[in-house]
Parts: C-alpha cells; sequence; structure tokens
C-alpha cells in the first residue's frame, strides 16, 4: 500500500504518519517513510534523533542522480523534466533504517535564493508511481504542508490519501480543497482523519461525515505534546495515543479493502 | 515598511498579519495585505467574508498578466523569467479594499496536477522588491507555511520578516531554518514573535531570547478561537488579543526605527 498523509500545516500529520510507520514495521511488514516536506521533521517522529536524521541523503542532495533522472539541476528555476525518469533502483541508496522503517527524505530547502523544490518533487512523483510494492511493503508518504504539492501533483502514485483536520475552520477548508485537488490527480481514495479532538468537540467529528469519508477521531493528547517536546517518537512514549492509531489503522484497512 | 510573516504551519501567522493589518489601517496608514499562501485564509482574518474574498482577481488568476510579465505560463512547471517585470502599476489592479485593507491574494491550486506557483512566486517577488512606498503605507505579506518560499526567494523585497513560533521544538526548528535562510537572501531584520504562550510556557519564551531576537509573546487566546470557529476577525471579536498585538507593534516599529 501506497498512502499519503496529507493536510494545513499544525494538525498532525507528522505524528500521525510517523506512528502509523512503526505500527507497519512493528507488525512486520517493510515500510517506506518519505519525509516529503521541506520543513522536515518525519524522523524525530518515527524515532530518529537529530544526528542520524542529519546524515540521510536527502532526494535533494543527490544532484547528479536529479540532474540524470529528471535533466534539471536541484533547486533550478527552469527545470525540463525528462517523462520517465528510471527509479526502480532508488529506494535503497536514499534510505536509512532505523525502527524497521527505511526513512527517505525529500529534502529541504539549503539556502536561501536556492530555488523552488520543483525538481526534486517531480523525481518523488516518479518513485511513487513507478514503485513496485510487494504485499507485505508499505510506503507511508508525509506531505508538504497545504496544497501546493497538490499542482505538483506529486502524490499522484498513491493508493490513498489520508487527509488529518483538527477542530476548527481552516484545516476544514484545507481538507475540502485537498480532496477536490487529489481527485483531480486521480487519487483513487481519500479518507479523512480528525484529530485534537477534545470533548467539546464531538459534534465537530460527526458534522464532518457530511462532507468528507472520515475514517476516524484521534483525542488531543497530552502524552503526544510531551512526546513532542521531550524528542521522542509518539510510538514510544504515547502508548494510548498508538492504541487509538492502531483502531483507526483498522478502519482503514478494512475501507481500502485489504 | 515591508513585512513578512513567517512560520511554521499552525502557528498563527495569518491571524497575526490580519489583526497586524487592521491595527495599522485603524491608525490611518495606506495597507496592502498581501495573502501568499496557496492554502489561503488571510481575507477572514482580515474580516473579508469567504464570497467577497473569492471575487478578489488572485495574482495566479492574473494569466496574461503573469505571462507577459514574467515569460511563463500560470501554472507552468518551466518558468524561465524576465529579469525585471514591471510592477509598478499591479496593486491598484489586484487589489480589494475592505475595512480600510487593501488585500492582494498569490492564489491557491485550482486544479490538481496544474503545476507549482514558482510564476506567481516571482511575480509577487518583483512586486516586493519594486513597489515603492510613501510614509504612510505599510505592506504585510502572509507567507506560505514552512520554508519552501526562503528558497524562492519570495520575500527578498520585505524590510524586516517576523517569524512566529508556538511553544514546542518543531516551530522553534523551523523558525531558526527561516531566519538562517532569510538572512542569506537578505533580509534586513528578522524578528520572533511567540504565540499562544500559556502560564506554563513563561520559561519557554524567555529561553529563545538566547537564539533570536525576541519582539514579544502573545497569550494563547480563547477569543481567538472563537472568533476564528465564529468566521469573525480578531480585530473585530477578541480585543484583549488586539491590544497584545498593539504592544508588540510598538516594539517592532521601535526595534526597526520607525
Amino acid at each position: 500500500m501506497k498512502l499519503a498523509v496529507t493536510g494545513k500545516g499544525g494538525v498532525g500529520k507528522t505524528t500521525v504518519a510517523g506512528t502509523l510507520a512503526r505500527i507497519f514495521a512493528h507488525r512486520g511488514s517493510i515500510v517506506y517513510a518519505v519525509d516529503a516536506d521541506p520543513d522536515a521533521n518525519l524522523a524525530s517522529a518515527v524515532g530518529i534523533d537529530a544526528e542520524a536524521a542529519e546524515a540521510i541523503t536527502p532526494i535533494s542532495g543527490m544532484t547528479d542522480l536529479i540532474r540524470e533522472r529528471t535533466g534539471s539541476e536541484p533547486g533550478s528555476s527552469t527545470p525540463v523534466y525528462k517523462m520517465n525518469p528510471r527509479v526502480d533502483d532508488l529506494p535503497a541508496s536514499l534510505s536509512t533504517e532505523a525502527h524497521g522503517v527505511r526513512l527517505l527524505r525529500l529534502g529541504t530547502v539549503k539556502k536561501g535564493g536556492g530555488g523552488c523544490i520543483c525538481p526534486e518533487s517531480a523525481l518523488l512523483k516518479s518513485l511513487l508511481v513507478h514503485l513496485m510494492l510487494n504485499e507485505n511493503e508499505v510506503v507511508i508518504v508525509d506531505m508538504e504542508a497545504g496544497i501546493e504539492h497538490l499542482g505538483r501533483a506529486t502524490a499522484r502514485g498513491v493508493d490513498a490519501m489520508l487527509v488529518v483536520v483538527e477542530p476548527g475552520r481552516r484545516s476544514v477548508q484545507t481538507a475540502g480543497a485537498i480532496v477536490r485537488l487529489a481527485g483531480e490527480i486521480g487519487i483513487a481514495r481519500i479518507l479523512v482523519l480528525v484529530n485534537k479532538v477534545t470533548e467539546s468537540d464531538t459534534d465537530f467529528c460527526d458534522s464532518l461525515g457530511d462532507e468528507f469519508e472520515v475514517i476516524g477521531c484521534l483525542p488531543l493528547s497530552e502524552e503526544v505534546r510531551r512526546a513532542d517536546l521531550n524528542g521522542k517518537a509518539p510510538f514510544d512514549a504515547a502508548p494510548a495515543f498508538v492504541s487509538e492509531v492502531e483502531a483507526v489503522l483498522g478502519k482503514i484497512e478494512k475501507a481500502l479493502g485489504i
């Protein structure tokens, strides 16, 4: 399965993506977790410390590879993409394994004025489209906040998109835009996960069902907040939250017929 | 003064930018508020209802203009920018005034797979660099979440950048990246504003002073949360918050020698 996690900034995309990756790995799946947010932090949500994360070669750092496969200089504002870059052999050279999760990073913005991330996004798009998975393999992509990646169609190759929302109008507006745009790039299933729900928000959670295919509602978690402040992965430090995400994962698999 | 408001998604950039715009307008300044986030919502933070906001022509919707001024099709992934687009005459045709604020929008991603926002960002960059302001004129730009805009150097032309952070490691990591990258594109002053501070976070606020030029700490505001849920601008519905932002603005002006 290839799953992209999306949503407005701050809703908990990375927390959800990192926890899902660890749950799959714990079950024995082979997991590729892809950090596609240039303002990157999936590593810490998976439980890889900052130094080890820095040592991973990001896709954006593979200058020769991007030039060869996309026909563009990384960071160039004049990319001319080759239509079918070969990507079959990329994962092994780009990933680092920890906690049973193979982490890939799109990479960050290295230099002010250094350019956009269009060439890197094109490479990731090809990777997601062309990657052939065995039954026991899972790809989870933590997308950049917001909606620009949908203009680029970076996640076109995924089987499903999980849109995280939190109580509040703005993240729901973003979710509405994501659902529409993701449909336009041909993503088959788009599920909405509500996060940070307090007791006073139960109506909010229910009301979203009219507009979206809501797959679950996760509670606002003090455990998760503390894990973040202490630099721990939720999987290692927030057991109640992990149980909730496991239950949601069961519903996702049922919805997708897995 | 040209001021760009930046930060990780969800920290309150838009709330701060919209409130600053209204405060300046209330004082009698001529205010241009630019929504440069494709996942846009500055209009509602200024107090313009969704229908009126939709009626504004976004920069990205000005197809002919972008083609003429940047030499690129909007949404094209192969932009070839002209170095010096003429932008002096843009604001009047692109802005709509409400509550004394002239609102401009970069525009959103209209179609899944429709392309990146590089050409639009190039136009906005030129606009910010070339716009000549009189003493009583202010430009406030609500930047997209995260750091990709710094690779594009969209905000190169501003006099100062206000980086909003909230208590928590991740928004501080983002702020660190923003400060470094903004320095690289030559932004003269980079000020940090802490938002959503609770009583237990006072140490957090103090500790940031070692790393950043902290200009103020705004409290977590139930007023603002309620205003957002009710679709009201904080300026109209959260008077205590507005007073706090006014105090911060005084400090910003002092820091910038205005």
